[in-house]
């Protein structure tokens, strides 16, 4: 080792799930939306030129901001923007999370958490979830550096009502707390009206998901104005431009289309409550999962056997060698003939596994 | 104040120059390429249909990482890819400056490196330029836990020769050298050779200015496995997917089209040469630039006067209000047309200012 080495800063990153390339695979182990994104965006992709590339992009991503912060009606200074979520949220456990008391999130939940915490140094406590894989608001009254949890929780799906989350609010003025609302256009309430309430809530959404963009990376925070700023304070000190043009152009058009929006969501729910039903049948027990996701386990097929023989047949889903969730599968809910596919070949192979 | 606010990070930002939206100005003041990206590009950029955007790109980035790797005859795990040269920088910083003793680097240079030294809270020495405004190599010999700056160095654009670089190399085995090479396209050489034998090397590059990229974001570092390894291991604490897909795939068509990029450069330097003679007949002295950006004062006419002046006609070029370069303008090199207006400019107004 040489002695330069002794000053790194040694982390264990943040293992995303795999992104095969063969078209062949279906792939539901990353919770991509199954449809592609509307089809104005797509006009507008095809419709883009390029131009001024020599450029600098906005630094203040403004054209983006302004759609998101309209499409919310709220005002720009109350919106934040980043490379997807993960680019959010770790800004705002720099910006945020800076006290010696630890902060607070689920033990089964996010795998980042643990990470971003880890990298900045930023103590925290894990807190076990109930019985049933539901968070335990109650546990949320303690004195702690700051709060994050998502609602919808990941991998679990279950949601938290919003007047248990303003119970954790009402309790917890002194430092920020983080909702991270991924999922939460697949059938959760939203806290974002609980923003001009508490001036410490942030509210943390992406175009990865319902949005269907994961390939462009946009994540995007709202809050009180005071937050937000603190938030781009940080983030004009790490990288002035986070946002490219392309982004930043075509971004704002993925806020339109409504009705795109609305139908895809709505596909991806029917289809999820179709699939859950017939995972039952096969002797699967699946949470109430409010996201894109399933998250199921059964009855006596070990997790880590049923993934491997779903992979072998091409068909990706994500397993966490976590205890308690050992023998869960994360199916992401993909078209209607991709989870067809999946339960018709659980129903062939199952006896057999 | 909010309770909540105790904990919060508290940083300046770093100041970009400005962005002004009217396309009448003649915008001398980032540093931007003056030339279009290459035809190559472009015509990639039309085919892009954004097929598969609802997918997460490749976090590794691979076929960028393979092109940049491929064009300077490295192995891909050399070659580290990030969101502009400054989120390379940002998490470089983060990844190789944790000693407890400061970091060096010049009181005159890139005035992101404290921006981001405060932000992670690394102590840090500014260690004074020559009267030339050239860095002394020999001041870097001493203790310290990192040394970073630009060759050539910005905004002076003086260069340090190879030999002198090496001579730091040599006497700092124990921390990560990094030397920023944003601008050593338009004249400087490169110490890339060095990293096969300094494996703390760190050698930082970008496609905004020689690549005529600024809009799309991409930096690059190049060193040895094991430095890049844990840029990586950090990089993938921080955020999976920084690179979105459009900017992979176009960005690995930017490596191409060497012929027009040399032309570029050859225009750029020429330009350079030209409007550094014409100012220096017009009563300015301008330091021995090798970037795309003249550094320049006026014998008389103070800096802050002639920044406002040529603001006012629509002429922007970047004034820094610090100590030893207050009267100096670093004025980006634009096309011969551009300087050629800014040249006329000057001569028709400079005895009135």
């Amino acid at each position: 080792m040489g002695g330069w080495e002794r000053n790194i800063r040694r982390v264990v990153p943040y293992t995303p799930g795999e992104q095969p390339q063969d078209p062949g695979i279906i792939k539901l182990n990353t919770n991509e939306n199954p449809y592609p994104p509307s089809p104005t965006f797509m006009h507008a992709v095809r419709e883009w030129d390029g131009k001024g590339l020599r450029l600098y992009p906005d630094p203040s991503a403004g054209v983006l901001v302004d759609a998101i912060a309209a499409y919310h009606g709220l005002q720009p200074g109350q919106v934040f923007v980043g490379v997807g979520s993960d680019d959010v949220l770790a800004m705002s456990f720099l910006t945020f999370f800076n006290s010696s008391k630890p902060i607070l999130f689920p033990d089964i939940t996010y795998s980042f958490y643990d990470v971003w915490a880890e990298l900045f140094r930023i103590p925290y406590e894990r807190l076990k979830l109930a019985e049933d894989l539901s968070i335990v608001p109650s546990d949320y009254l303690r004195e702690n550096g700051g709060i994050i949890f998502p609602n919808p929780n990941a991998p679990t799906g279950i949601v938290m009502g919003s007047d248990a989350i303003e119970s954790i609010l009402e309790h917890n003025r002194d430092v920020v707390v983080i909702v991270d609302e991924a999922y939460v256009d697949f059938g959760a309430s939203s806290v974002l009206p609980l923003i001009e309430k508490y001036e410490n809530l942030l509210v943390v959404r992406t175009f990865s998901k319902s949005r269907s963009l994961a390939g462009l990376r946009i994540g995007y925070a709202m809050g009180s104005a005071v937050l937000i700023k603190y938030l781009n304070d940080v983030k004009f000190s790490f990288n002035s431009y986070t946002m490219d043009q392309p982004t930043v152009c075509l971004g704002a058009k993925a806020m339109e289309d409504e009705e795109y929006f609305q139908q895809t969501l709505r596909k991806i729910i029917d289809t999820r409550e179709w699939a859950k039903k017939e995972l039952c049948a096969l002797g699967f027990q699946c949470t109430d999962s409010r996201a894109n996701f399933i998250f199921a386990k059964h009855r006596s097929c070990p997790g880590e056997r049923l993934y491997d023989v779903l992979r072998r047949a091409g068909i990706y889903v994500r397993h966490f060698d976590q205890d308690r969730i050992r023998d869960h599968l994360r199916i992401s809910v993909g078209t209607q003939e991709e989870m067809g596919i999946l339960v018709r070949f659980l129903k062939d192979h199952l006896s057999s596994i």
